[in-house]
């Protein structure tokens, strides 16, 4: 017997690997010091030794079933933004600016074509985000994956002083909550997306979705804020706190950027929904509450200021927005859906 | 619709955090500003700052399909433990000291109990290396996993001084190779072993396994040579390189802490098989290279030394071996294996 005869493909894994490195190899990080194939990557922590109080952040994520969507229509080069980007605005929400990424990508059989678009996509996004990919790994289990279906998941790490980090002690009453409008389902929700809208012909152009088609509405890859939050740093705009909305929408998110006994009302129809949202909850017959239980509904990431703040950081951002406000009293309440 | 219509059960996905909150609770690390629940976790990098130039190292990996003998014997405590300690490793062998860890674990469907299982004993591996679990994802993945298996993959960050790190150029012909014993087959090979040992009763004692289970051996955690390492460091005697044995084995990882022109020479022998490997042999009538392709046949990390700092490690060592020499010629071979 050899490892081949236990459904092992060392060939193509080999093929992979090779795909994988020529995927990365365009976007080299000077930071880098070993990289993929080391036991280890290491990475030049210099600029921590200048901080006074250094502080390392760090967040693990996947992408879900988006993957599933990537399949049904054989296009895979977003899914690798999708999890960069997930990971920038987390570390962002937390305060931190990104430094490196290692991926984790898994299936029963990985195609090495596939496996090169996705780590093409990552290395694209990380580049633009000057992350360093730091390291990955791969693995073939057709035992624990079914045919045909892959698992995406990453770890990004980055730094902060720690005087800097965000503090929901500061948050008042009357403060501003200014979004950044998200491009779509981001990484969340697609299990019910992907049910409401099976019946439908995936790859048509459609009206109600702006010419665009439902497999591009549902495959636009989740926006990275880090080019917002770039301008607020130049301006000393940073905010107090921050939300990244994610799994459980802003009622399971926002709450972790307020203190305890404060929450806060947000006045639907004040940032833009892309339409994907309203095709899910015809097709699918989802009540509105649940939209906002299970999907971001365009607010990317929610940020809260002062009043006088937020009209300054709204001048600042491209496409910031005044969304609604923090209360007394905790609990995320949406006008129009909660009323 | 509601998002439970779409497979995703929320109720227990909220059981499986309160779970996996309880396992981590015991083992709250000092160094954690903000932990499981934050966007991003974060870590006290104090110690950075005292670093002339300091380097941090990362690795992602998972523990294969493991996951699938757990399952079959439904004991899931050791499977924390393999995916840190191979971590652990990893940092080791590229010259890094463990600062903090995340964890993945992905299914169809996470039953909460298994989730505590494999998160408790994922705290404890990580409680005794005094490393921080600083974060993780769990997701549940009916369409991309099958029914009853799960994943499990982590990423280890850990740090080192540069002019400290391992140096390949510094290792000469004649240099000798320091053995630090496996428990077993660690987190490799396990598709190989699962296929060669399927048609036995993994619960029974068997005397060709000292009177140890077939499950007892495969779920035998993957050892961390932190404690070995420690005492290499006290008495000032670290390693000019060592390698990690994993996938690929001896052929496939030795030669990433040699240089180029320089290979190795191992005599078998010299160090103990843990008796599941010649089982594996055996049952599975698997050749003796094939054997030392896919597992690591006893050898958990082999170290690089002069061979006067080599006998000045084997008295401080616990249990090293003298397993073989390094020697001119690129390329790895087993004494009794490749003749």
């Amino acid at each position: 017997m050899r490892y081949e005869d236990a459904g092992v493909n060392l060939d193509a894994a080999e093929e992979t690997t090779r795909r994988i490195k020529e995927a990365l190899a365009p976007v080299r990080h000077p930071g880098v010091i070993a990289g993929v194939g080391a036991f280890a990557g290491a990475f030049d922590a210099g600029r921590l030794a200048e901080l006074e109080r250094p502080v390392l952040l760090a967040s693990t994520d996947g992408v879900g079933t988006k993957t599933l969507v990537a399949a049904r229509v054989g296009r895979w080069r977003g899914l690798g933004a999708d999890l960069v980007n997930h990971g920038i605005d987390d570390l962002l929400a937390a305060g931190g600016r990104p430094l490196f990424f290692l991926d984790y990508l898994a299936a029963a059989r990985l195609e090495p074509a596939v496996a090169f678009e996705v780590v093409a996509g990552l290395a694209e996004a990380a580049a633009a985000a000057d992350l360093a990919v730091l390291g990955g790994e791969t693995a073939e289990m057709p035992g624990v994956y079914r045919e045909g279906a892959l698992d995406l998941a990453g770890t990004i790490v980055g730094y902060a002083e720690r005087a800097r980090l965000p503090d929901p002690a500061r948050v008042r009453p009357g403060d501003v909550l200014v979004a950044l409008p998200s491009s779509g389902l981001h990484t969340n929700g697609y299990s019910l997306a992907r049910r409401a809208l099976a019946e439908l012909d995936w790859e048509a152009p459609r009206e109600d979705l702006g010419g665009r088609s439902v497999a591009d509405a549902l495959l636009e890859p989740h926006r990275s804020y880090l080019p917002e939050w770039r301008r607020l740093e130049r301006a000393g705009l940073l905010p107090k706190t921050a939300a990244h909305i994610t799994g459980g929408g802003v009622y399971g998110n926002l709450p972790r950027a307020l203190p305890a006994g404060l929450g806060a009302r947000l006045e639907r129809g004040r940032w833009p929904e892309p339409p994907i949202f309203d095709l899910i909850r015809r097709r699918g017959g989802v009540e509105a509450r649940e939209m906002f239980r299970v999907f971001n509904m365009g607010l990317g990431m929610l940020l809260v200021y002062d009043p006088d703040a937020a009209e300054a950081a709204l001048e600042v951002l491209e496409e910031g927005r005044r969304a609604g406000v923090v209360v007394r009293g905790e609990g995320v309440s949406v006008e129009g859906v909660d009323g």
